[in-house]
């Protein structure tokens, strides 16, 4: 159902509204109506006839007019009746602030079941519960009961913690940022993520997305979602809760069962997500994203005063592979014109300890006003003769009147810089305290401009598995069936029965024993290799006396594979469907985990950039003038692994390990699939 | 020369001194008035009969006392003179201000060449040119032009940029923070780092330190100081011009020439110094070093009124393997019995989100009292029932009580929290805008503590080779016996000077052909591995006729080696003398970059542990149940090769690529030389 009357009521009704300043109740109505709120206000109190200033009703069920929006903030134990009761008077968007419910365990668990059950059977939106509300500048709506005032901005930004939106909201004040959207999503029993990306999708007041998530319920709707949200608006999220131990901490912080990270992250490259490491990475996003201007390239000029610091800066800029490009002779010479004779003019421009705001504004101006430079980046430590306010006014000046260009600033001390911090803050300049901060940011959407091109729109291609899930490993020759059904060649496999099988075998060849049990092959002493003749076939055979005694095991003979050792395979996570992985195989696979993993809906693009992304990738393209390996056989391989996923929905795991990856030609040695 | 009496001066005169407030000299003069510094004050002056209410000289040479320190701040030209008067007048310490020295180049170079030599032919100690002075709190005495109190701390910071110098102070302020000394080098033409280094190790005023660098230029005798300096005091350093990028920033910044950034981190692993990335960095370790206690453990508990940035800061502890021990069960309980039932009682210690003051000082309280968890960390972000001012005064309280513990926090947002952050700042606690600083210097230091236990002084083994480097290669089976001399074992080379040379030789063999000008080997054909027979030989040695037929090429012929390839070698550094390098070998060498290099000074316990290091270690270790490689030996081949490299000062750079490691034995198969 549309959130748009959700996000854009005409009227709202607060049950719970309170007269009293400490309670939810009260700082929720005193948002909305100092936020300038255009639509009709109800507020519900069982005993106050005002609220406010504003006439209240004891209930929902006594208002008789159209209500688009209740927020309630009652106890938990009161919320599903008043749910209902605003179901009955024809309300269809709810925000429900209250905590106590799944995230306390138990009869939270209960409420929580009870809440989502009405939603279906009302068709409600219903944000929360366990929330701090929800902020739409564009509507003057401020549902929330954080201390926050609504100021408008292009950055929408959805959080799953309440904690936060709290200190995202205080912070965004003191900085002087802005939103479109502000949604804290809570338990998200019913509205999630998901459905606000949705929204963002085609909405005109928001340009840049940022989110707090701690799981992701539905991969498959997420990925369809972002990868077209992120082609239009960047889409940055931190995902908390990525260690076990984190996941842990998570499931008792919010109830909620993360899914396995390694999917999470294949998501996120696959909806092409900016992956935020830590929360002092999303608030400098946050902050980047509020003042960044178009992006025409990766560009970046440095000037500074302080040439420890800009020497430090180059450094992070080279690597982060954001390399100075020198300015152009002919800039040169206009920055020179209005420079001091004593400066050197080049990329990083290092204006020298006694610089001024004039010598500040005389050598930006020129690169903003002549150069393509996208990134200008002004370093200044506090010395004894710079002004440092001064400049701050300067930059400000020349970042407003240059619309094209981000400037940032990194203004480096203590009371010094204070006031010219918030000078350039004010100015629309980002300004971060060090310039590593700076140098992420730029990193990050440079390599988010750099993916967005190829960015395709995901479609779901799975459901979750409905059969029982057994855990079993299938029949080894079954396997090896349905591994060539899908058109991945396999290396030629014989069962051995009886001693006299072996007699018409080509040698060398390879001996495995396998079955249910037998996983670990090298460990379990179930395979020999490099077997030269009859006699020594016989002798394998006889080592393999016990393990074939075991029901269900049988023994195989294989020619020695020949060429380089790769593993593919996938795993079904129940979010985010198959995940394909590919990478180094043999002695060094576990050890140097030469790994990559990827959704599994693969094309000839995808599959390639998969396999480009391994450390072993040169050699695979021919090393030190070698012949290249069949890299269009890897490509199609992992393409048919991907489609065997997507149609076997019961298949859990599958490993081929190893696959050898010849100058012409790929092949199964061993397989285990997981059913 | 002791540098005691430059730090302790009873007298201090400055030349330059000025009544102008914009001039350097004014402030200079203030700076040690201000400062309550106790010994004798001689200002100098062309004109004025006083400055700043003392009687001034016209020139050091008339003052006619004992003086212990000369702070000279007067235009570049005019220094040599002043410098060579205080020699006459027998001062024998000296700060040079002022700046135009090698930072400018050309006549500044010129000039800052004779301030050596007046320091060498009159035995000074000079600091500067180009720096912002010097403070050393336990003398009273700030003799900088930085606008800054004279707090004092038991940190020791040391920097060779002015600008990074006036950040710190400013920063330093506002954040309370005191040092013991505080010295910026600048150009470092006589005294530098070093001098300070090693000053600091007994100096009682100081028990952490902290440097910015651009350059080292005695590697040698930086590694022997900090190695001895790190075992009592830890030091973290940040080098800037780590890229060539920044180093050619550097370059012309400082007018230094970086040394090889590889050499510089080895010295420092070497050393056993903290590595910082960035300023930001450096920044944190500052506060946290200005605050931090006495450190049993690596234990960090979390406390929280914010589920989701505990998350989100588990997850950064989990990823930097400082995983969260639970409380015991004792510790538990009497948690419990201070909290409401609604708080779920374990580590990490979720308050929820109406935490007040109260809840938070008795959770802090048993953990500090009743545990020996060294560190605990605390998140707050505002919210509505949030008593953040309260809460910020409990824990400074409880820090102040408590300090055999470190308390870090981390109160998140905008407005809101400043206050409480000033509160916790002034109470000794330390306070990070964001939990993932207080990660990362939990991390570093835990690293600092683990590394010190088996760090030992190093004691210089180089001298800078004083012969021409040609650059040329050592002839091939010269090069052999060399290795051979340092007890290195090599595969049995034959030289084939004839086709008949071919027949004695026992099968496979490997062909090779060796000269000045064949480096790649494989590129330039000059290679033929696998030869079975004679045949194949002959037909070898006929491919390699127009190699043979330039003067100094030949050829030789070995058995073909068995085992796994490592490559091993070393390179000189004029700093820090030899680098060895160990690493993976073979076809994956240059792709996967599995080398790590060390100084060459090994002894068992170093060569083990740059072998460890290794990605492939675990296969030298015997991966999945095989047996181990001779690791011994590889250990042993280290330490012959930095004896070599030690004892052969001409060689350059010498790489034995591939060595073959075995079960048992390891040997070199092919070698190169560069003299």
């Amino acid at each position: 159902m549309s959130i748009n009357n959700f996000l854009y009521p005409k009227s709202v009704a607060v049950i719970g509204a309170s007269n009293d300043e400490k309670k939810i109740g009260y700082q929720i109505l005193y948002n909305i109506i100092s936020n300038n709120y255009r639509g009709a206000i109800y507020p519900v109190n069982l005993k106050d006839k005002e609220v406010l200033g504003i006439k209240a009703c004891v209930s929902i069920s006594k208002i008789h007019q159209k209500i688009d929006l209740a927020v309630i903030v009652i106890p938990a134990e009161f919320v599903a009746d008043e749910v209902e009761k605003c179901a009955d008077a024809g309300i269809k968007n709810i925000i429900i602030i209250s905590a106590g419910f799944s995230e306390v365990g138990g009869v939270g668990r209960v409420r929580e079941v009870k809440i989502k059950e009405l939603a279906a059977k009302y068709q409600l939106n219903i944000l929360g519960p366990n929330c701090l509300g929800m902020i739409n500048t564009g509507g003057n709506l401020n549902a929330t009961f954080a201390n926050a005032k609504n100021k408008k901005g292009r950055v929408a930004f959805v959080s799953q913690s309440g904690a936060v939106c709290s200190a995202v909201l205080d912070w965004a004040e003191d900085k002087n940022c802005g939103f479109s959207k502000f949604v804290s999503i809570g338990n998200k029993a019913v509205l999630d993520e998901n459905d606000f990306f949705e929204y963002l999708l085609d909405d005109k007041e928001t340009d840049l997305v940022v989110a707090y998530l701690e799981e992701i319920k539905d991969g498959a709707r997420f990925m369809e979602t972002v990868s077209r949200l992120s082609r239009i608006k960047p889409v940055g999220i931190l995902k908390a809760g990525q260690s076990s131990e984190g996941a842990k901490a998570a499931l008792s912080h919010t109830g909620s069962l993360a899914g396995s990270n390694e999917a999470v992250m294949a998501g996120f490259r696959r909806a092409g997500v900016i992956n935020l490491e830590n929360l002092e990475e999303m608030f400098d996003l946050l902050l980047f994203f509020a003042r960044s201007r178009k992006i025409a390239n990766n560009k970046v000029a440095v000037i500074s005063n302080a040439g420890g610091p800009m020497v430090a800066t180059v450094d992070l800029l080279s690597k982060a592979g954001l390399g100075l490009e020198d300015f152009s002779d002919a800039l040169k010479k206009k920055i020179q014109a209005v420079l001091p004779l004593i400066v050197n003019v080049k990329n990083p421009l290092d204006l020298i300890g006694d610089a001024t705001a004039e010598r500040y504004k005389n050598a930006l101006e020129q690169i903003l006003k002549n150069s393509d430079f996208s990134f200008v980046l002004v370093l200044l430590t506090p010395q004894s003769s710079s002004e440092v306010k001064e400049t701050s006014q300067a930059i400000a000046e020349l970042a407003v009147k240059n619309k094209n260009k981000t400037v940032i600033a990194s203004f480096m001390g203590g009371e010094s810089v204070y006031e010219a911090r918030k000078i350039l803050s004010a100015g629309n300049v980002i300004s971060f305290d060090f310039p590593n901060q700076a140098v992420d940011m730029i990193y990050e959407i440079a390599e988010y401009q750099k993916d967005k091109s190829g960015l395709k729109n995901y479609k779901r291609n799975f459901s979750p598995s409905t059969g029982k899930i057994r855990g079993e490993q299938l029949d080894y020759m079954a396997s090896l069936k349905m591994l060539k059904k899908y058109g991945i060649d396999t290396i030629p496999t014989t069962r051995i029965r009886k001693e006299s099988d072996l007699a018409k075998l080509k040698y060398p060849i390879a001996m495995k024993m396998v079955g249910k049990k037998l996983i670990h092959k090298t460990d379990q002493k179930a395979i020999a290799l490099n077997i030269k003749d009859g006699n020594e076939a016989k002798k394998a055979l006889s080592d393999f006396t016990a393990l074939r005694k075991v029901k269900g095991n049988y023994c195989v003979a294989q020619p020695m594979g020949k060429g380089l050792e790769m593993i593919v395979g996938f795993k079904r996570d129940k979010s985010f469907g198959p995940i394909i992985m590919a990478g180094m195989g043999g002695i060094y696979a576990e050890i140097l985990k030469d790994v990559k993993t990827e959704i599994a809906d693969m094309d000839n693009k995808r599959a390639l950039s998969l396999i480009k992304k391994l450390k072993m990738y040169p050699i695979l393209k021919g090393a030190r003038g070698q012949k290249a390996y069949d890299i269009k056989n890897i490509v199609k391989l992992i393409i048919n692994l991907s489609k065997l996923a997507i149609k076997n929905k019961n298949i859990q795991e599958l490993d081929i390990n190893p696959v050898f990856v010849t100058r012409k030609g790929v092949f199964a040695a061993d397989v285990r699939i997981i059913y």
